[in-house]
């Protein structure tokens, strides 16, 4: 549902870029303002190289995961990006961080949200935010929640790729042509100067999923030329007046 | 994929008008044509109210089956009705068989096909039918059947509704709104003289699906009033330029 | 296994009536005394209808809800009905108050406990009471819990119907004919002046499981006339002297 | 449904022995008349301890695996026995067959039908008796299969226990007391002269059961001695008038 | 991956004989050290016959219940054991709790880890010590935690046998042959005065996991007579330089 | 279980390369012999491109997809390959042409075997071969089959990478290392002249499998460098001496 606006909900500071920043970028492009909320930064799990440093603080990991964040974002052309804060592995949201999560839902009005696995064996913030995302959708829609704000309506939340998708059974079920922007996923990408290791990871997984989108549309002989792709998994069923 | 056409592929003459009335009706109305093939005339298994008429035959009954289908057809505006005889309970094609049903694909060329649920330990025939249609369809995309015919595309396959949903482990991401076509849907399961006690029975299920389809595309504030919907659940991920 | 008492885990004060008002009824009619905890009134999430009115409060809702639901509960037969007021959207119990369930528990001694499905991606809620019943289930028959109590047994577990069964991953292995009592669920349906517009989906889905009923229990040509019934899905297996 | 009579269909010719040996000598001790088919002999694939016998030939393992049938359903009072003798590893039954099947099944009329599990990686022709279980039944219910006949209504088909049940995705629902009859299922396993290494595998299934049936019938301090138990997976939903 | 440690997660201090007890004897006696942590004492939960004595207390029934563990611990050669008393039905870690269990983790560096079934309608606390177990290795394995201290790799979890496996969807993908230490484990499970009534069935849990083992490892006319084993579930993939 | 050969079952003749020649060319390097098995030339389904040329004859299509097939086997040092012409598009095999099948397996003796998955709705074929694999595997097995001959063991079946994994519920749990025959694999690639457009897509998914082997061989900081994998589902479980 086109509301001009959706909701990337990430539980590190980084996984936006990997896992949706084509479909950042691309909707942006079209006009739709996005929203990122980062749970944490990732600070004490995904930032191995800057604890590596001699001296490093917590403080100074938050600073700089930040930047790396807010860099990729620019690149991606994204609306807003907010931090909430809440602490990574484990991350863990109390009833009052919760509500925060809820006021920004109820002022960003998605037309759509996108978030992790609902499975992530080896990430369990990744399973948290999954379900917590799932949670903070339904007060937003309740009417007793703070009464006289706009409730939200019934939103599309989307599953973005998990890094080993078998392992996390993540199963795609809608491929998205990012090939218009795949130069400013590939900016925002290199951006996370702390995890270069998986540039290629993901430029590999990108122009295998456009391969995955030519397969299913339109076949052998011809169809168009998506040369980049990312996949998502629907939560709910979709509405529609043709099939 | 708008092609223009679509196929239906039912296992015995009467599945097509309770699990997929609305979705041919309506795609009739926006112009695309709709093929519909049965397998069978469900002569034997689906059929016991003529049985119980005394001195009955194979022959008449697939002659009133048939006749009831052709009737639905028309109430629906089926652009083309087919009916293979393959024969039913249990409903086996062979090799040629097979073949007469890829030769019907490919001369339609489908924008999408309509067939049974994966699973049905109830009526095995079904669970054959999906099967057939996934062998089909692959058989109707090979460069070396037929050459020089035109070969399929990369149709998606929806699986329309059983009875009993959760015994057949049947889950719908997409509910179309037949709100516009339901009085041509219940004109033609009306012509179903021979299963008069299911009449009601999908009235109901097509003002529940209804319900369904305002749960999910609005919420509880407003959104448009789907009377009656029809569920669908997709073989294949779809590919889109937007989400 | 008939102990003579029966409990019911609600998470919000109007779910035991869509979901097992039937069952309720039926079982009450037959001697069984069964006891209804509400653990929410469902003040926040499930009464757009009363927050829509100027002025409204959370004490107000509350005290409109209980009434619904304690006249519904008198419609029904319920032998008792209480109120656990945890509050809802997020519904949350502490160690405390998962206690005071536990208490409920160890009074009632029920032969069986009815609550809801163990997966629901629209309400978490839901999903919470479904676990949560479990865990209370568990702690009831810890003999160091409360030492000196009467510990519980092994009764069986019953989800009830979700609303949207299909995504909810809900597949009911027992149908309970609830003809007899139709017109008192009916009138307790009535109760829920609030959520008007789901009497009729309700009163479909009753009819519905009747012909669900009557497919199972014995075929095409004769059996019982059950015209309304409600499906469960048990948790745990069933312990039989015959099949 | 008791309509006096059941139905076990086994692949191989002692599969009903370790499987549901108990079932079979309890029903008939309850006036149920129990009726065997055995598909095969398991010639081919489950005689090896004939076949390093010198000189063996097909037609002396079958005869021989027939007696030790034949004993065994002595052991157990079955009503009757029939070898179908369609061969085995592979087994493949053609539509006469097939229709052999259905006849037996319409003349037994049984109130409850037992096979073998859906899934089994180790020997397919256990998934073929079980699909085609379900087949045969949804023949033996069609007015036009040799119409005349009494059809068949609607009977439970429960999956007896496999090899190695987590490896074939079987999940027992119901657990069935078979301590009054273990002797004469004891005396029915000792009849199989050629397997002789799965007596006591049998054996510490059956008490294990009976443990599983304690757990679930009442708890820790009391219940009913069920010393030895079998298990069994549901096919189709119950229909009953009290949970 | 052998790092000549390993790591045993238990929910209440019994539960590692009955479902590990074979492994951690045989890997003992390979020299690998194995800890073992018990999270509870399983004190209110799983002591049923203390407490059916007179005058029990809590701290009595864990000072019984940790010297049951303790020798069981000795007869099977455990390098260590820990009981981190964070109480039972329901078990719940707050944060320092969790980080007392990274903190065991850390200093053991498993080569692998072994806990519960992902799920257990009957015991919800094994369920949450099998996500726990994957919160806190997670938590281990971040450089940001206790900077400093040596971060864990990727050790294996293998999910050891729960009680009616079928129920807790637990399948096992790997058969460990513990006959060398058979009578160690029998010794240990000896030790468990309070539970006398599993003992037999977990003799002939061994036995039947042996003929498994046999079954899979080779075939029905030769091969290694395993006489007792054990059976595990993976959570991750294997690496491996052969298959 | 090393019995010094492996066995690979290709639906078509092109599928053993991208799915499995680095496990074919590493197991060769390390003495094991490995047969390649073609039920079929893949020759009317996949072979567009010749049937793109004018004039093209299905038996031309044979010769040429067998001499890119046996180049591929030669550049991986496939011990023996041999082609069942069974035909494709559908491939089904009859009685006696499983039973060559079986021949080969008994001939060939393999440790373990290798094949396609069990699901995967685009290409029915695939399917076919999977479940036909363990129908062989079975008949292999049994004494009464061809008596005298030697008869098979329990070799593992491995189920190779599939295209578009997700939609195959296909769930690797094992990660072979291919990096020191990442050349002889990419050769073999280069053979296959009719789908160039897939060279690239298997080099992406072969790294990234090499990212997937280091994620779970040891983490962040250390562990080999693998730079190629492929991955592998275990349809049995295995039988060790030590986790």
């Amino acid at each position: 549902m086109n509301t001009g606006t959706a909701l990337v909900i990430s539980a590190h500071s980084a996984d936006f870029v990997w896992r949706c920043g084509g479909a950042i970028a691309l909707h942006q492009q079209k006009g739709i303002d996005v929203t990122v909320v980062c749970l944490s930064y990732g600070e004490r799990g995904e930032s191995a190289k800057l604890w590596k440093q001699e001296g490093m603080t917590l403080d100074r990991v938050k600073t700089e995961r930040r930047k790396e964040a807010e860099s990729a974002a620019a690149a991606l052309g994204v609306a807003d990006i907010q931090f909430l804060d809440c602490g990574d592995y484990p991350l863990q949201l109390d009833r009052d961080e919760k509500f925060r999560l809820v006021d920004v839902i109820r002022k960003v009005q998605p037309g759509f949200i996108l978030t992790h696995s609902k499975y992530d064996p080896y990430n369990t913030d990744h399973m948290y935010a999954s379900e917590l995302t799932l949670e903070a959708r339904m007060i937003a829609q309740a009417w007793g929640h703070n009464p006289g704000e706009k409730v939200l309506g019934a939103p599309q939340v989307y599953l973005f790729e998990p890094h080993q998708t078998e392992q996390m059974a993540w199963k795609p079920d809608v491929f998205l042509d990012i090939t218009p922007v795949w130069d400013r996923k590939w900016a925002a990408i290199q951006c996370m100067q702390g995890q270069e290791h998986l540039w290629h990871y993901y430029e590999n997984v990108g122009e295998n999923r456009g391969n995955h989108f030519r397969r299913n549309s339109g076949g052998q002989s011809g169809g168009r030329d998506c040369r980049y792709a990312e996949g998502f998994q629907s939560v709910f069923p979709r509405t529609v007046d043709e099939l």
